[in-house]
């Protein structure tokens, strides 16, 4: 039934559909006030991307692979001087992220439902409970006629899709807040990549301006904009 | 293809085709070692344990969410008196449950060379980032035509993805070591569940005698009498 229309819609859901790092950045500012006590040198932020980068080839993307790193952190800057309470209070704050109230972006909900005769896909990375968990929050869940959890965002993932639900590329459109995740990587395998920015982009998303302009993509400044793009290029 | 022959053969991962559950239960009695400096009480095990079950809905399984119990726990345990060195060795023990080489389990490697030519599937649960990274380990990802990581396994899970893949459920074994997780839901939708009992079975993975009396299974000492028994039922 997916292709049976000229069209496969996917988006991608943190930052997309709705606020995902502001949560991370706002556990970062409350690690950082704790880390304050012991720790009085630059770049904190710095150290505490660095600890998450180190981590993510054993952890992988998620609220919990980050809580882990920010403990790991905050133990060595303080030189293990950190105490229970405090080591605790950054759980708290990991299990805060890994619970947020769904709150939609702005014209997401319209959107989809004037979407909604487009057979629509979810595709998403990190951890597979807390994304299915974040799903099921949002109550979007039935606008999708298939929901992808996936561990990285690369061509060969996005290729892996189309061939497991049998779409061509050029039927394919991914809409997403990432142009190294969601976007860069469908215009290198023949789809449609549609780049909505959002107000936050964490640094391992980012990718230089020379890079982008190898590629081709659309770019909206709102969800609201794509209905319209999509009839302009299809039927 | 997955449907033209008679049957669709799938495996549990941890502890069907390579031990995990020891990991586990090893890093717990370094943990309590751990907290013999804090905590004079009994039942610490059941204490560590219960934590776990606690956080499940918001961490679900593996070895992340473990890991943050494991430190939720000793805090509590040690009144906030633990130690950034030693929060920094649960965090290594939790580690190491992510990385540990895989050794298969006696006659796993036998038994897919054996069975190849039917459509063998790896049906697992976890944290997706670990999974992937053990089946990776492992070497054995190009025997299953398919991989599926899934947050929980009950009857809903496998109707899912029988639906998914157009599986009949008459035509669908499912062989693993948790009698909760891997046979008794596919005697519940109409499957042929196989028990093959690990060593030691994570107690929330545990069902009465009676409960599994309610069900048709098989149960086989060693992976190696797969093949037998498949053949007995079909041909």
């Amino acid at each position: 039934m997916i292709n049976t229309l000229p069209a496969v819609i996917a988006f991608d859901a943190d930052d997309t559909l709705w606020p995902n790092e502001p949560y991370f950045r706002d556990a970062e500012k409350e690690i950082i006030k704790l880390l304050e006590r012991y720790y009085r040198g630059d770049n904190l932020l710095e150290h505490l991307y660095q600890q998450e980068i180190k981590n993510l080839h054993i952890f992988g993307y998620g609220a919990k692979g980050f809580s882990l790193s920010m403990i790991e952190s905050v133990i060595e800057l303080s030189e293990g001087m950190v105490n229970g309470a405090e080591i605790q209070k950054i759980i708290d704050l990991g299990k805060s992220i890994m619970t947020y109230p769904i709150n939609l972006i702005e014209g997401v909900h319209e959107t989809l439902e004037e979407l909604k005769d487009y057979p629509l896909m979810l595709i998403t990375k990190g951890d597979l409970f807390d994304q299915e968990s974040k799903i099921a929050r949002s109550g979007l869940g039935d606008y999708f006629q298939a929901v992808e959890i996936v561990s990285e965002k690369n061509d060969e993932t996005y290729l892996r899709l189309l061939q497991r639900y049998n779409i061509k590329p050029e039927n394919f459109w991914m809409i997403g807040n990432s142009l190294k995740s969601d976007v860069l990587p469908i215009d290198r395998i023949g789809g449609t990549g549609v780049h909505i920015p959002f107000e936050s982009t964490w640094q391992h998303e980012t990718v230089s301006e020379d890079h982008a302009a190898e590629h081709n993509y659309h770019e909206l400044q709102s969800i609201r904009e794509l209905p319209m793009l999509i009839e302009k290029h299809i039927a």
